[in-house]
């Protein structure tokens, strides 16, 4: 690992909103645990933003450009993407992505010298399945992948702030924390705050309108049951109370109100 | 665990295309993680299914509307959703198809029966978020829930067959292999083999034009190189060569075929 360069985001997302492709014929027949998307979505949830759409789709071109307008379409602010940048015949994610946007894939200078110096340092040449991972849309900003050999890559199509990261989840998680997330910290102004309760003993059917009022009345927090146990013999219950705030105490106040009330409910 | 009468498919799939729905945003925030994707990916892919998309969808009205119909608009044979099928006030899937579809949200007797006795059993009564887990779309066909109280669902949408399954992994378990995966396989007439060979020592570039050959020499096989080690001094390469078939034989002899050409073309 290297001193890494602050990496500056090219434009700030219009809103929270979020849709995440994973692009892999392979997560489509089960066989590959699509771990990713859950990674990328609790690491982006914990930074504010809401996350509306995680879709898997195959690494075919018309899949891919569907789902990529159809974000851009329904707004999100950020899309994110993983998967396709490698070096073999059916990692296409950047071409598809020029495609969508109507934009030229084009050498990048900066990602070229990413990929040449990878394999110098392995004392290789590059091969053209090599070079390949060195052509992005135009107007990309290249992101260093430290432990792999294709690098991601970032770019604003108006105001939607499209990044695509390589599918293997080491080098995703490197690129994301090196790189997006402390970007992503600096141009957000929320956090999320997340607390479960456990309740022995009762059925949910039961708790059902207690989690109704309180949801229904705060709004502003997200209030969903998760049975764990047996609704018949053995009920165990977690309540998830989460709330999305720019100010952290006014946040754990709320949760702290939401809690008496909760409590006063089951008591009664 | 009871005697299963065999449950009878209302429809046959007009093709083997699935969507997977996944209903729920706790699923959106990373905190679940996406299990029951994969795991019914992989029983679908088994049988011969196709999977063309994974889509988790936030449990309101718009979002999920929008992907069923997209669905049937994609020419979908097969839609299955998870979640929002239980007794809390955020638990909507069947309101929600019932309205894609333009049928009516009613109460179905058989359904009303199984939740009925559920309770009689636990020596409870029915409440109105009880009794809501037997309101289903027109044309429903309920599906016995042998380890929890929510049954499943399917219906016909002109060729389209929609199966609605619980959220808890558990109890999505439960109804597929009771239920939908002996009714399935009796339907279908196709069976999967996937095979993987380990490959050390070769990089994934340079192995990638003999993947990019065999994949668009052998058509009806999946030819996908996974990176497992690291690219630069440890290369590990799993491939996969998997094959939907008729028949079992010529699915192994093609198997056969594909690894005799690479490992010749490894070896050159």
């Amino acid at each position: 690992m290297r001193e890494h360069d602050q990496m500056k985001i090219p434009c700030n997302p219009k809103n929270n909103n979020v849709w995440i492709l994973n692009i892999g014929t392979e997560l489509l027949m089960g066989v590959t645990v699509n771990t990713n998307a859950s990674w990328i979505a609790r690491k982006l949830a914990f930074l504010g933003y809401n996350i509306k759409r995680i879709i898997v789709v195959p690494d075919t071109e018309d899949d891919v450009k569907d789902e990529i307008k159809r974000g851009i379409n329904k707004n999100a602010g950020l899309i994110i993407t993983t998967g396709g940048l490698g070096p073999t015949y059916d990692d296409n994610t950047a071409k598809f992505i020029s495609n969508a946007l109507n934009r030229k894939l084009e050498k990048n200078k900066e990602a070229y010298q990413m990929v040449l110096e990878k394999y110098r340092a392995m004392g290789e040449q590059l091969t053209p399945y090599r070079e390949k991972m060195a052509f992005l849309p135009e107007g990309s900003q290249p992101i260093p992948n430290d432990v792999g050999t294709a690098p991601g890559f970032v770019l604003c199509e108006q105001d939607t702030l499209i990044i695509s990261f390589p599918g293997v989840p080491r080098e995703m998680k490197s690129i994301f924390e090196n790189y997006i997330e402390p970007a992503l910290k600096k141009i957000s102004n929320r956090i999320l705050i997340d607390e479960r309760i456990v309740i022995k003993g009762i059925k949910e059917s039961s708790l059902a309108p207690i989690v109704e009022y309180l949801a229904k009345k705060y709004l502003n927090a997200y209030i969903k049951s998760h049975p764990k146990g047996y609704e018949s013999d053995n009920p165990v219950i977690e309540l998830q109370i989460t709330v999305t705030t720019r100010n952290k105490e006014e946040g754990i106040k709320l949760i702290e109100e939401i809690k008496r009330e909760l409590y006063k409910r089951i008591s009664q």
